[in-house]
């Protein structure tokens, strides 16, 4: 249970039903005069309807005055129709007559102007489905219903541990030969932008005995665990081994076609879910996108997840591509005379910087071999 | 400063340069071996290379083997390349003769397989510039840089009070006449993502003194005002009066032509920034998203704006709208055998349901007098 005004971006666990209609009474939509519209029918400039006047609807008090055939009361927008009263005139239509009395010039019909108990909402409609990540509105939409405190689902752990011999803590100085730490923090970023809640596990070196004693309190305090290997073929080979070891059924994918990413392992221990990333940086980034995101809005229990932002563009050069292979290519976004151009960030090191240069991704389909400069293409926005 | 691992979506106060190379030392990009590209020169399968192995390049250690001609070392990759080492040799290219000696069977040419000291970034290059609001990979390049601590913009302090005599908290039951607070907690939501941090200071009732004092005290506490008014014509009279009071120029626009929205008012009191919104939560919603948001960006010093996720639809009924007028209109995205169609949610109330029944908004320019069914649209996902 968390208060709704903190609940920005988490997830309803519960549908909603309005313990209320709403509006919960009649209103005006208008500043103007409460009336019986048969008293109006007819009028017009030249010959203007006499409405004696007999008070005026005073904003968020009941309204207790009645109104009788020929009279009207003032009321103001979101004002409440008194009984007796079944439209209401608009203000520019009407003159006032001293203190008593209205002319009004033009008629209205029954209903005019008024907003009828319940025509948003209903008493015990389902309002929000669970599954729902709340918006700014959907918090509004809460509060005007009074529901102050509700139930959201929790968010899912996830474990990372970085593994590498040559990986070391970012704040250490690095000495030649070792790399910092990148996964871990991009990871967790992306893990706590995707509704979940990241937790360290720490770089381990790469050895079987040492990963899988990490791995093992990762797989027990966690609901996700996420291991990205060592670079080389061998460091692959333990992540598998150690995954395998967690729980059955273990490894069930090793090894899918994109680019980046060709090295991912994804596998279920003992219900666990556990991924193994690439360490490239790149790799591990993508690779968490295209399944980390999916699988933490599944365990919330998003339904309906917000459609990817993607902006339509033209591709700025030739792209090779082999066919088979889903190919991820990062794309600046480049405003020209002759409209959004996507032009392809390249980097052989793979370093993180490729991403950091980039505004979003563009996906060519496994059964495409590339795309021709000029090519229509659409830019998925880094959802992380 | 905030320590980097927490600084998802913040936005940086400071460039940032590169206090040395990326990477920082020459590293492989394969598994193999580190040679010297002349002793490969015309090797093939017939006649392979033959090179003494001398050792083992170890992960995260300085490579201290000196190779000579014809001689090879074991690197992985991301290993250190070498002193007297120009290319790697690719390990599926090569065979192992016993422990002392392999064979080539691919020549490889000087700098193969190897990124560059620098190759990605250069000491002293500016890798990050002022007003970046920093995405996932942005944390993982300061970590690899070793910067865990960054000087990011302060968020704004967005001061909202919400008016109207009718308005009441949304924990309190409410009464015939009274409604709930909505826009107070919808905007203060929208502040959050926009980067800001909302300062709720309460519901006021619609008389000059009371609004006044507690418009100064925000006024006086907080970077930005925000004003929702009461719903009727002299609510907004006030609203205005007192921000003409709250300091010099006060009111520079009061009613703009776009729809909903048409009673906002822009305002600057003494140096700070003050928006008179209207009191209906979805005008209020809307105009803060078109001029609130832009608003706290401008003053986090952001530079170049994420682009705005949107979606190309086809529009699925007409839609009319007057001329000189810019219309939003809030639309739900259907997926349909004929594409993505976006189909408007009417609401006569304006309530927030509206909004919540919408997945954005399209925008109809003022010299457009309406859309037929069947346009191309570009649906704006909402940024709040």
């Amino acid at each position: 249970m968390v208060a709704t005004e903190f609940a920005l971006d988490r997830v309803l666990k519960t549908p909603i039903s309005a313990p209320h209609a709403l509006p919960p009474f009649a209103r005006s939509t208008v500043d103007g005069y409460a009336v019986l519209a048969e008293d109006t029918y007819g009028a017009n400039t030249g010959l203007p309807a006499y409405l004696s006047l007999v008070g005026e609807i005073r904003m968020g008090a009941r309204a207790d005055i009645q109104i009788s055939p020929t009279q009207a009361a003032l009321i103001h927008t979101g004002g409440m129709i008194p009984q007796g009263s079944n439209a209401v005139v608009m203000l520019e239509d009407t003159q006032k007559l001293g203190t008593k009395e209205i002319e009004v010039y033009k008629p209205v019909a029954s209903g005019d102007n008024i907003l009828q108990e319940g025509e948003d909402i209903h008493k015990g409609d389902v309002v929000f489905t669970s599954g729902l990540r709340l918006r700014s509105q959907d918090i509004g939409g809460l509060m005007a219903l009074g529901i102050t405190e509700i139930e959201v689902a929790k968010r899912p752990r996830v474990g990372i541990i970085s593994t590498g011999n040559e990986v070391i803590p970012p704040h250490e100085d690095a000495k030649p030969g070792q790399v910092r730490d990148v996964n871990s923090y991009t990871l967790a970023a992306l893990v706590k932008r995707a509704g979940g809640e990241a937790v360290r596990h720490g770089i381990i070196k790469d050895e079987f005995e040492q990963i899988y004693a990490a791995a093992k309190r990762a797989h027990e305090e966690n609901d996700i665990v996420i291991i990205t290997a060592g670079s080389s073929v061998s460091a692959h080979d333990i992540t598998s081994d150690v995954i395998n070891a967690l729980g059955d059924p273990g490894v069930l994918v090793h090894g899918i076609s994109i680019k980046p990413g060709k090295p991912t392992i994804l596998a279920v221990a003992d219900g666990v879910p556990v991924i193994g990333l690439p360490g490239n940086p790149v790799s591990a980034l993508v690779i968490a996108g295209n399944f980390l995101t999916p699988l933490i809005h599944m365990l919330l229990g998003i339904t309906d997840p917000s459609p990817v932002p993607r902006i339509n563009a033209r591709l700025s050069i030739n792209l090779n591509s082999q066919s088979g292979r889903e190919d991820y290519v990062p794309v600046q976004l480049v405003e020209t005379t002759d409209g959004t151009m996507a032009e392809p960030v390249f980097g052989r090191s793979n370093l993180i910087f490729t991403l950091i240069r980039a505004d979003g991704l563009i996906t060519i389909a496994p059964e495409v071999t590339g795309l021709p400069a000029g090519s229509d293409v659409i830019v998925e926005l880094f959802p992380w």
